[in-house]
């Protein structure tokens, strides 16, 4: 039994129409109008291929095909279609329509399952517009409430809850104490390992840890020309020295660690006035969470020293933090068994990226897999995989689906 | 004879109103309503004065009153009352305002000089919105073409032509072949030195050089946690880097060298996305033409550097050269005759900042007087000089054009 590539293919194409941008990318971001519409796609889909749909309080969207236990435990697969503001056309979105190609093909060819599948297109995912990310699975996990979903202020100054309520995003449904036997999700690498070892199949056992730290310098705006370098309280010197120390920080920490400061914000950001404050945002990433702290602590011992040194005031905002995950080892299994039966190359791997799989497995059974991303590229509009490649994801999602839901009992 | 301290501080304050923003701040951009509304409030006053206003094509602004030889070249004073985005009260509006100040206790004492004298408000001295900066001296001294500047376009995005002609800013004048026969410009130190030495005038002696460069990094977008730090091509951390090492060099070439990183803008400057793109910007003075040169060749040196270690491609744009300038030493002498006449602490110095007294000077003989700057304070809503300091500037710019314009030779 094989998925029908070329229909999957298609849906990713249509997908991508919606909020596409130049050269090929598409900017959906988290509850915005392009993010809806291409909710609106997926419920579509959803309804096409017969599923159930359910819609909850802060928009996560599941499709349920009934199994022959109709109200045991379900097979949950999927993942996100929304994007950040220069996203592909892979990330999120191959998860979720892969999950709903497993669908079809499973009515296509008639099959009954034990267990229901679920197929799950979870909410802003990205983090980028509204913080912190993976807020749909964080919300069905119970790691946040209702009330705080709605009042996350975003980057444009609106609430998720003014969001929710212009664009009808928010359903009646409840999740939260929905049963899940076992989630599986599909996402592409975004990362230059599978396509180097030249590998179809990463097999994700682990998920690197998140801190994100956003660090706002204050200092004194003055003229660049009058004001001697010794008397400087120059908020913008503190982010370059502090995402220079960063990298420093992590090419001392090894292979492990990964550092980035992707945004720095300089008031009033003028050729000729000494910068009055800066913001910096530092994304720390590890697999090991002691490692993972010992990251924060040299950070935030640099922003000290810096600040310090420059007499500036400092502030910091957690902005989010995901614990290291280590996946389910009877799902891991399972998705090694399909890749073996289906003869593609596979191998275990950490992931680098964080998704919405090792949220839920803090709570249920989960496991990830793992595609090749060109050039280990993504957050980008060149964002790409192969044909060949998505096929050989969705196969193997199909067959680990198929395994999990036919089995009678709960484990893998 | 001296000024009416209280009428001057009065119009100070009327000045200070138009493009008010929190804190005492003042935001009057070129070319935008608020700076027009700020001249309009010049020509007023030079109407109310009797002098014959006069308007050029880029918007500058000259009111005359006559001497005894009508037709000879005059004693010119004034500065600018454009101002950064958040900049302060006093920088570039007090040497206009005093300028006026000196022709209305002229008018009140019934005094008749043998030259005329000019007061001139040039456009876009800060350059922050169009550039580059003293952009109004630069086209009365012929280094600019009107066709030049008309195409200029902003940080908005819109030209400078069309700012003039949406605003009705333009005029019919044509100021390039003015016969001049000094320049004196007051303004705040915009430094911290005459405040820290206890003196009241500063009399400018020279002004520092100005190159500011513009570098666009340019690298890979791509995910923050799934690419490994060797594999990356950060624009971001580029900018850091070269943040950095600015401040390096500048400490490392001494006191007479100034160096910022004032502005870095990253794309797409998301937290979890490796910046694709930086543009910094570099300013850098020095009153010696020799080491200005030394500076920028060491910053390119840097850039190249930074670039090819990161693998990223680089592009630079010289937005201002400005060479160091030598004031003409009998002006400078008048200047010091006048302050040693009226009893003030005064002392020679050097400008840290660029004026549009440093761009005349290259053709007219010119000079500046300095009064103190509160904590070295401009740019900046903070700003701040005393009354007392504010009347003495204008006593010494007084006395000195008393001087330059009842002399029957062209000589200071």
């Amino acid at each position: 039994m094989q998925i029908n590539s070329a229909r999957l293919l298609q849906w990713l194409d249509e997908l991508a129409e919606i909020g596409s941008i130049p050269g090929g990318g598409v900017c959906r971001l988290a509850f915005s109008k392009e993010d809806k519409a291409g909710r609106d796609y997926i419920e579509r889909l959803m309804r096409q291929l017969g599923m159930q749909v359910q819609i909850d309080a802060v928009g996560n969207i599941l499709g349920i095909r009934k199994g022959r236990h109709k109200d045991g435990p379900l097979v949950l697969t999927g993942s996100h279609t929304d994007t950040v503001g220069t996203g592909g056309r892979f990330d999120g979105s191959l998860g979720v329509l892969a999950g709903l190609e497993v669908i079809a093909q499973l009515n296509d060819a008639g099959v009954e399952t034990e267990k229901p599948i679920g197929v799950i297109s979870f909410v802003n995912e990205e983090g980028v517009r509204f913080m912190p990310d993976m807020m749909g699975s964080l919300y069905l996990k119970g790691e946040l409430t209702l009330a705080e979903i709605r009042g996350v202020k975003g980057i444009d100054g609106t609430t998720i809850g003014e969001n929710l309520d212009e664009q009808a995003y928010a359903g009646t449904e409840d999740f939260r104490n929905l049963e899940i036997a076992q989630f599986i999700e599909l996402h592409i690498e975004q990362g230059p390992w599978l396509e180097r070892e030249n590998i179809e199949i990463g097999v994700v056992e682990r998920v690197q840890g998140i801190r994100w730290l956003e660090f706002t310098f204050t200092g004194m705006a003055n003229h660049a020309g009058a004001t001697p370098m010794s008397m400087r309280h120059d908020a913008g010197y503190a982010a370059g020295v502090l995402a220079h120390a960063v990298r420093g920080m992590a090419n001392e920490m090894g292979e492990g660690q990964r550092a980035t400061v992707g945004s720095i914000t300089l008031s009033p950001n003028l050729i000729n006035v000494i910068a009055e404050r800066a913001v910096v945002t530092v994304d720390l990433r590890n697999p090991i969470t002691d490692k993972l702290i010992e990251a924060e602590q040299r950070v935030l011992a640099e922003v000290d020293r810096i600040a310090k040194a420059e007499g500036l005031q400092v502030s910091v905002r957690a902005l989010a933090r995901v614990a290291p995950e280590v996946f389910d080892e009877t799902c891991v299994t399972a998705l090694e068994k399909a890749a073996q039966h289906l003869g593609y190359s596979h191998q275990r791997m950490i992931s680098g990226a964080a998704h919405d799989a090792q949220i839920l497995a803090g709570r249920f059974p989960a496991a990830m897999i793992f595609v090749p991303s060109k050039d280990g590229i993504s957050h980008n509009i060149k964002e790409y995989t192969k044909p060949a490649h998505i096929e050989a994801g969705a196969n193997v999602l199909l067959h680990a689906v198929l395994d999990l839901a036919s089995a009678t009992t709960l484990s893998c």
